[in-house]
């Protein structure tokens, strides 16, 4: 039995959905483990992960609009509001969503269903470079 | 240390939840696993894992009825239709859900409190058979 | 490669965010992993795991205010009644947040970012005494 631990840095472009899929993919399959359990944490509180379907785009926009309306940006809506006013929905779009994430590995890869993407679910307005920790342990 | 890999599939009758605690523990006690950590991951991106109450057949009556009005299915509501309405409904219902759970294994047995159930939440319509995979590792 | 439980039990106060990463930290300090994996585990219903922003306590109060508005109290809001009013508003805040936490450890340290702590998230206005058991994992 092994591990591993990578910190992978994720470039966003302000609020959305940023696939990693291939990049931890690609990481995964240079540690040759052939069944085991992988872990993806996100060092942030207004950034998060997600698996979502990975085909029509539509389903990212609207997602981006669900969590848009649920918890709105807004003047008076949070005592919260010195680091922006889109500071307070980030952290509670984070907390409806997840920080962590673990998905088993066989063969070699994640068991993803067809549909799945690995996502980070950017909350801010403004383009961040966030941190995602991977552990993996299997052998 | 060893692990174990096993692919779980639920059938569901459309959208509720089905109790699979009884499954998931007849397979871990088949594994002679004394302490370890279960991993279950599901791999659809309309259906979703939940430990909920397992004793007021009330309680997930009123759990479905939550998530049925806060992501409502209805013509104009969302872009992403052509799976039918019930799909981008479905799609947010497991983000605000989860796809995977970690529970730690103590002398044999998932340390599940008194009151706790683990379920696959359908979210389509139609009944579907979903896939879950356990991943065991412990000794 | 070796494993470590422990059943951590944590005083609440009725609703609201009580901050354990200090407890969580110094029972795994004295476990002497330096690389492993930690999971978390809340053995209840009504109350949950959360990772959340540990600098302005203001952030804990509009989290809160946003489950007490998503999943509010309330006669005739549902079926399930008998254990309190504020019992299925539990049950629901449970289902959207999490119940698990998988933390990767570096260094002896859980992975966590400059602004993240652990909380557990209590939904129920009476104090509670809660159990979450502590999973270690790692060398």
């Amino acid at each position: 039995m092994r591990q591993a631990l990578h910190h992978l840095h994720v470039p966003t472009k302000g609020k959305g959905l940023v696939e990693i899929t291939r990049d931890v993919s690609s990481w995964l399959s240079g540690q040759r483990i052939s069944t085991g359990l992988l872990t993806l944490f996100c060092r942030h509180t207004s950034a998060s992960l997600l698996i979502q379907e990975n085909a029509d785009p539509d389903v990212r926009a609207d997602l981006y609009a669900f969590f848009e309306g649920i918890a709105p940006e807004g003047r008076d809506l949070y005592i919260h509001a010195t680091e922006g006013l889109d500071d307070m929905p980030a952290h509670i779009r984070t907390a409806l969503t997840q920080v962590q994430l673990a998905i088993p590995v066989e063969s070699g890869r994640m068991v993803l269903g067809t549909w799945q993407g690995v996502y980070v679910f950017e909350h801010r307005r403004a383009p961040h470079r966030r941190e995602i920790v991977l552990h993996l342990l299997g052998e």
